[in-house]
């Protein structure tokens, strides 16, 4: 009886309008929370707001209770499923004013249009599918990463204690350098004005990180290029076997109507030889 | 009629030294247009150059009126007839000293460089047709920065008037970060100074839309690539089918005489029998 | 005679010895005109310096009076020629002071380190060889340049005289802008505090020639990509053409001894008939 | 007796758990390394975190003294050995309060992860083994560096000591302007104040090292892609060769079992003809 109702209500939560009925719901909220940024709708509506967006999450904590319900413990090898159950949660704490971080994190709930639209779920899919092989890469850059930050912060982090004086604040700094923003005029200048040899330390890091990040792009074309052009070589391969299956084919079937007539010769002769000893 | 008058319309505008007329026209007009941005040459000559630009925009009106005339409807079939026509437009804007934006706009109309010349068309036309190909990342992308502006805003906002205080001025922001430009120096640092968690927020927006704008190039690269390994393998292909077609065809034919060998040795063990048996 | 004379000189320009005497004094140039910017230096041996640079340009003039007397007018059939020429004469400038900027154009002279080591020649060559292919996308980011430059002139050159004050500042301006440094704190953020819609103009600018700048690169990818795949391609085309050859080679020649035995048996037959008949 | 003792030696550092205790240890000292950066951690156990060091430092010199005993001269063939060697060396350098950078460098230590786990050691690998083909490319980049230093400073070193004083500064200089670092509004605008036709030479430095740099990229991109490709395409060739083989040696069965068919034919005519003769 139990699995019964479990049934009706997977039945009931895979329908297509129910499924349209909450991306309709999160789109709705998307424009919503969007209106929320503005003081003066906020003014004038702001109640309203705050009621809509108690009932879309009241909406969302359902659906994942009648998800749950249907699928029980499965629920969880949808990696989806788990998405939406976090990005929901987070609209769920406590909201203090003052909290404005919390406030915020909200809105990550709109990105459930993601797991939702599926052309946005493959596109997702797809940027996830190429992480694994960029698996080693990234360690190496994360050694590197925490290596440097550690010297950093043992050579500049008492003089330069904003940007060194601890290991967070030195791999934060390291980041900003490996993307060149201000890494010279506002970091290394500064620096190499106290320690004249940091080019030393900085100048490598930006070669070495520059030259692992783009080896890592490089890895992530080839693979996706390889798969490409396998598909390609596929097709290709297959109408060249068929190619030479039917010109092969055509040759043999001329062989052996040669070789019926080489048997009918041979019968002839059978007869002759039959006829003249018979 | 009509319809002969519209051909013979149409047989005007098509000629080639109509067309070539107008690509001087332009070509003209951007000269002055750039002459139009020197104090020295409008102090001196500045009527004579207003003079100019009214006469290439009357030129330009009465092209694509004949134009319009010519095609009908179907004008607005052709998306570079429907491009010339809006950066034309914008040269009738009026012109109020004060409101330098729209005398500005009038230069776009240079840009007819670009759907007047065949090799430009085709340059355009091929940046164009990259863009459906990225469609589902660039929607992606678009969600990712609807929604870290809406959170930014309501996070950093009140306290980040001028870079969060709205919606829009956050999508600038984000816009300003993912393009790497001052980030950390000219946004983050400050952030952090109030919110020290910041860059939790940051951070992994820069890693999300960076490694999304790699995935789009990607994906162009790899489509780009296909197509030039496709035409290639085509031509391999084809190139391959003819080999193996003549070289079975080589051993086909001797087969085919070997065939007709045996068929000559057949007819004559025949007469052979036919004699004896005669 | 002068021919003689002629053909004496091309020999004698053309020999190792003489050409690996001049890339040597090449790179001992290349050193002194490094030593020449140190202050200690040319305190010390500053007029050594100067008498060097005056025999190694005697040098390379004299090197270049030789080729030009050996090859005649096919002297600058060869554009490496015309570099050399070119980068040496502009060590003849009049050495005033103050025009320093002359000082240093005639270390440009040591880049025929380039164009002399074979190596570098080819490197410097297939950089070259990649321009033509980049042709059209380089005319149209042009247009863009051009249209963009005099719209940002007439609309923000009075107001923002430093960067767009002409035609050239803006076009250096959207250079910078293009480049992504500093464009938003440093040129967009103060332009939008008078015109708060300059971000319409700046944003799609930034798109546009990184999607431009992009598709160059795609292009020249691809191009370069496709040179290295045909030749692959060839080479797999050769060893299959090699295979199908020698395969139905071997087929083609059981099915000639075939004939040969039928054409055997057809004589003796023949001959039976023959000797039947005889 | 002695080959026997290192016979035993270099039996003792391959085995297992001795690379995993190694292993184990680096890591240990990675993170107690990291503990070092903390002010906190460092004034209530800094005394352990020092003793840990030191006990760490002798694990690893003895480690590699075993190694060096039992491998000899060999030792210095592989060429992480001589990374360990000198990474572990640089710890051993007098740590002189003030001498903070000495400090750092004894972090490098850590990099032995690189070095010890064997995924990391494939990764660095195919980091350098991309370095061979990109020499030229490189020793191209590095002369256009030098003559563009040696201007620099000859040309402006004069008024901007700081940025162009020396041949190093200009070389550093030169290489946060290729990174696109402040390169307009940090560094070239104020040049310009001074020399007004300074773009002439550093937009062109710009878009030379960009372009130079992107070849690097295609060319290494190139040939990655091609050893990719070249698997595939071997795969694919032996698929094809097999496929002709089997499909040209059904149809050379064929020939043969015919031939066989024709032989018998002869055998049997030529018995005719001996019964009918004899």
């Amino acid at each position: 009886m139990t699995t019964g109702s479990r049934d009706r209500a997977r039945e009931f939560i895979e329908q297509n309008w129910v499924t349209n009925t909450i991306l309709g719901v999160i789109i709705f909220n998307a424009i919503t929370l969007g209106l929320s940024t503005s003081d003066v709708v906020m003014n004038h509506v702001g109640g309203l707001i705050k009621v809509i967006d108690r009932v879309v999450l009241t909406i969302f904590v359902l659906e994942l209770l009648v998800k749950f319900y249907a699928y029980g413990l499965r629920f969880f090898n949808n990696a989806w499923n788990v998405f939406d159950l976090v990005v929901v949660s987070l609209g769920l704490l406590p909201d203090r004013s003052g909290l404005s971080a919390l406030r915020g994190l909200r809105v990550i709930r709109a990105l459930r249009l993601l797991s939702v639209i599926p052309q946005m779920r493959k596109v997702v899919q797809a940027l996830l599918d190429a992480l694994p092989g960029m698996g080693a890469v990234i360690i190496m850059i994360s050694i590197v990463f925490y290596v440097f930050g550690v010297m950093a912060t043992l050579m500049y982090g008492d003089r330069f204690d904003e940007w060194f004086g601890t290991l967070g604040r030195s791999l934060y700094s390291l980041f900003q350098i490996m993307t060149l923003e201000s890494w010279s005029m506002g970091i290394v200048r500064p620096v190499m004005d106290v320690y004249p040899m940091a080019w030393a330390f900085f100048v490598p890091f930006i070669v070495v990180t520059a030259f692992s990040v783009l080896n890592l792009f490089i890895g992530l074309l080839v693979n996706t290029m390889q798969s490409a052009v396998e598909a390609e070589a596929e097709a290709e391969f297959e109408q060249l076997r068929d190619l030479v299956k039917s010109e092969t084919d055509v040759v043999d079937e001329h062989v052996r109507a040669l070789h019926d007539e080489l048997r009918a010769l041979r019968r002839e002769l059978a007869e002759l030889r039959g006829g003249r000893d018979g």
